[in-house]
């Protein structure tokens, strides 16, 4: 039996048909066009066939279709109520793909989808309680509990950058003042990179621009560190020190046996997780005594989309 | 088929015994001593046989027994991990109840127990995915998922008081800055009370202690703002402002049916929960589009330790 992983973005729409193990088998990309949601699913549809065909597979050698999606998804209904890449509203993508397909269709959200990935095929799999955070332009998460994905009653869980790391901080696009997200995410540790520099025109993150704070990123102040900047050092740590508190939260509310770090940031690998939990260390895992957690990297790199959507099928739910 | 709730406590450990429908049909109490974990055990096991005895019952009508008991438990083992009311240290609730009673026994945090209770016999009864906050001397938490206590992997799960609400703020028992405890608690309140009060002579609320601040409660802000006193009313607003950030935050990770609040400040009932409900609207309940969460008040009143130890037999697990 096998799976197949939708990985629905903006631009394109990357499928993949999945094995047990978690191999890819063979992958194809569409692009995303700006028409009726149920034509660009008929679309998926015929290139999902032509995929299949193309393995000598057919529709009976598929148990079932994952599809991650990005924005505010109600997994039990599988609908998409709201997407702003997209631009899809209560769109019924579950009924839209089974009507095409006549296979088990599961939607969720593309971080929701990353974090299951992580526990069938990734980092994550001998754990049953798992938090995934996704340090990218903002701060997404998902949950994982007896390693099953937690849905909620009407989806949109896991907003996890969207908790108060600071009262009446920095505005959040949510509406609130000092989100995580707003502290932790690589968008702010972009922001609080171009502030240090500002204030030290010595540092040697000046040099990795060419003297244009515009060309600044989320590696730049680590890999400045690892030269030992002083600046950059402080930056890092300063950065660490707020994710660490994220970290220290989610200890203390689901006391999971691990973190799961996906995104961009993610890709400094133990540079960042060897500060993550020294710091961790510091403050005893949030509470004296507690069992500690493990803090890992997603371990799913360019293929964690596909693998994502694909788990949603592979997991008994 | 009846249960066992015991609801242990630092003073005394209450025993009751509890029908399907929630109704206590006889309870009990005896003083918690300061002896071997396993003798004081063998002296509730002693309790309950009379209780049940008085009530013409026999072990063989009881389903179960649960045990609320207050510090760190590893629920899936039964240990008390720590407890520092009881002076109890890695001691195997489970395994000495059972040895003396030879029924089944599960035991959790009073806390985790009592957000149970409210879920089986409780105000939560017709909901799924349910987070109970105690606002008492701390904060304390439950999570209920799909109706079940969601216990972790190794306990000690839902410190729902310990997530940063201001980095570097008020210094908390947990060893952080700033927790959610150390601004929503009664103990929070208090201080907030007392601080406003110093700054303004002329409140009310100084009538209400007959001018001795060392008799500032919970209660006093409250009803001095019911009577309209300016000071009194913008403590209340501030407290009310803090709690709601902490419920937006648990909105956004678990998109719950309802948030209970339990505890002391809890008995201001619908004057505090259209509060809350009034700035939950105005974020949005945390997020654009989100479905709402029910805020609600604790319905089971003084034996709700007996009877959130009884739902942990109660419900399957």
């Amino acid at each position: 039996m096998y799976y197949i992983g939708i990985d629905v973005g903006g631009i394109t729409i990357k499928i993949g048909i999945v094995d047990k193990a978690g191999n890819i088998l063979s992958k194809s990309a569409i692009k995303t066009e700006n028409i009726n949601p149920d034509l660009m699913i008929q679309k998926v549809s015929l290139e999902i066939s032509k995929l299949l065909q193309s393995s000598n597979l057919s529709f009976d050698d598929v148990k079932g279709i994952g599809v991650g999606c990005p924005g505010a998804i109600n997994g039990k209904l599988g609908v998409v109520k709201y997407s702003s890449n997209l631009k899809w509203t209560d769109f019924n993508l579950k009924q839209s793909l089974e009507k095409y397909t006549n296979k088990l269709v599961r939607v969720a959200n593309d971080a929701d989808a990353a974090a299951l990935g992580e526990i069938i095929f990734g980092v994550a799999k001998n754990y049953n309680n798992v938090i995934m955070l996704t340090l990218g332009t903002g701060v997404g998460g998902g949950i994982i509990i007896d390693k099953k994905l937690y849905e909620g009653s009407n989806g949109m869980v896991g907003e996890l950058g969207h908790i108060i790391m600071r009262a009446n901080g920095h505005a959040c696009g949510c509406g609130r003042k000092g989100c995580f997200e707003q502290y932790a995410s690589a968008t702010a540790l972009i922001r609080q990179t171009k502030s240090a520099m500002l204030k030290n025109r010595d540092s040697l993150m000046w040099q990795g621009v060419q003297g244009d704070i515009n060309n600044v990123d989320g590696k730049l102040s680590f890999s400045c560190a690892k030269l030992g900047d002083k600046t950059a050092i402080k930056v890092v740590d300063k950065y660490v020190s707020y994710l660490s508190e994220g970290i220290l939260d989610y200890c203390n509310i689901f006391r999971p046996d691990a973190v799961v770090l996906g995104g961009g940031i993610s890709k400094e690998g133990e540079f960042l997780t060897e500060k993550v939990v020294k710091y961790l260390e510091k403050y005893d895992y949030g509470y004296k005594g507690t069992p500690k957690t493990a803090i890992l990297t997603a371990g799913l790199k360019n293929d964690a989309g596909i693998l994502g959507a694909a788990s949603l099928v592979a997991e008994e739910f």
